[in-house]
């Protein structure tokens, strides 16, 4: 049974390299699988990452959640979809709960109103396993600020902290599909419960070298 | 009092025609007034504007519905309610109507999902009056032919079939707001007609040269 599961986490929770580490670890063990990004992963999602990540193109709040349930949209029924119906199981970095973390909690839109557009748009496709990359927002902020910037470089800690809440209530009301792990940790054991929590719901083949 | 004002049609109804038209008619009548299209507009109205006429690039029937309502909610924002607020007209060259009868009729997609996310995009602003250029679907066809192609040009006749009669379902649900206007007449008589609606909501100015 081929599995979607999903990477989520606050910009600066380290969650590109876990993601990186992790599809590296399931290539080792020899599983059939699609990593992919979002907002992205197909034409049209590309184009609109580009909308979406210049700092410098005005977005209302509704608009930029049309635009990233429109890339999801588009990467659902191009990628993931096909993917899975093929038996070949699926890691994206972020999701829907990015979504309702990102636009809902810190934007301020209406949860019912971010969950809504999403559901239709994936036709209802939700991760078996999500892992939530957790940490203190100050910490967060201080690995952001060394990476590069982008449209939510420019936002408050306080619009972090509502991020972050918005993640942990969502992980609290489905705590089976979504795993926190606590990334203020070191990378190397951050990576090794990410690794743990994906085995649980996708067993290591047969044969292969774990 | 400023109005919004909203002219709708199929493609090769003469709607562009008869929109340039009747501005060209109100600015001779001294009104104050703003003058823009859908998709576009805006810097993202624009942007998204290429991404949705490009026949080439693939869209899901759910991520097109979300840019058109993302590009909507550009619009308004900047441009619509900023205009009446300072007590300027708004003449928009599609609305929610077109949103309505190509991605719910034409599509496919639930009517009411697609009203959802334009009134919560919009925050529910409503034309005083629309104007629908209504005519046999052969017809458009045939002058559609003449004109430029985009990703409508390849629907077929009952594509379009679908989205008429979703316009005049509209137009019944809301006869007041939506007056339907016989476009298979000849453009000079259209106008006239288009004219008369528009003053019946937007009485000529004292003074100006009517």
């Amino acid at each position: 049974m081929p599995v979607l599961i999903t990477l989520e986490g606050l910009d600066g929770s380290g969650k590109t390299t876990q993601f990186e580490q992790l599809v590296e670890y399931l290539r080792t063990l020899g599983h059939e699988f699609v990593a992919t990004r979002e907002p992205g992963g197909t034409a049209a999602g590309e184009a609109l990452r580009r909308l979406l990540l210049d700092p410098d193109l005005p977005l209302t709040i509704h608009s930029e959640a049309f635009l990233y349930a429109a890339a999801r949209a588009e990467l659902v029924e191009r990628v993931v979809r096909p993917a899975l119906y093929a038996g070949r199981s699926v890691v994206l970095d972020r999701y829907v709960d990015s979504s309702v973390a990102y636009q809902a909690y810190g934007r301020g839109l209406p949860p019912e109103f971010v969950m809504a557009i999403n559901e239709m748009g994936t036709g209802g496709l939700r991760p078996h396993r999500t892992i939530l990359l957790d940490l203190p927002v100050a910490l967060a902020l201080e690995r952001k600020r060394q990476a590069g910037g982008d449209r939510f470089e420019r936002e408050t800690a306080e619009f972090f902290e509502r991020v972050r809440e918005g993640y942990l209530e969502l992980a609290a009301a489905e705590p089976e599909r979504i795993r926190v792990v606590d990334a203020s940790r070191p990378p190397g054991e951050v990576q090794a419960e990410v690794r743990r929590l994906v085995r649980e719901i996708w067993p290591v083949r047969q044969g292969a070298n774990a």
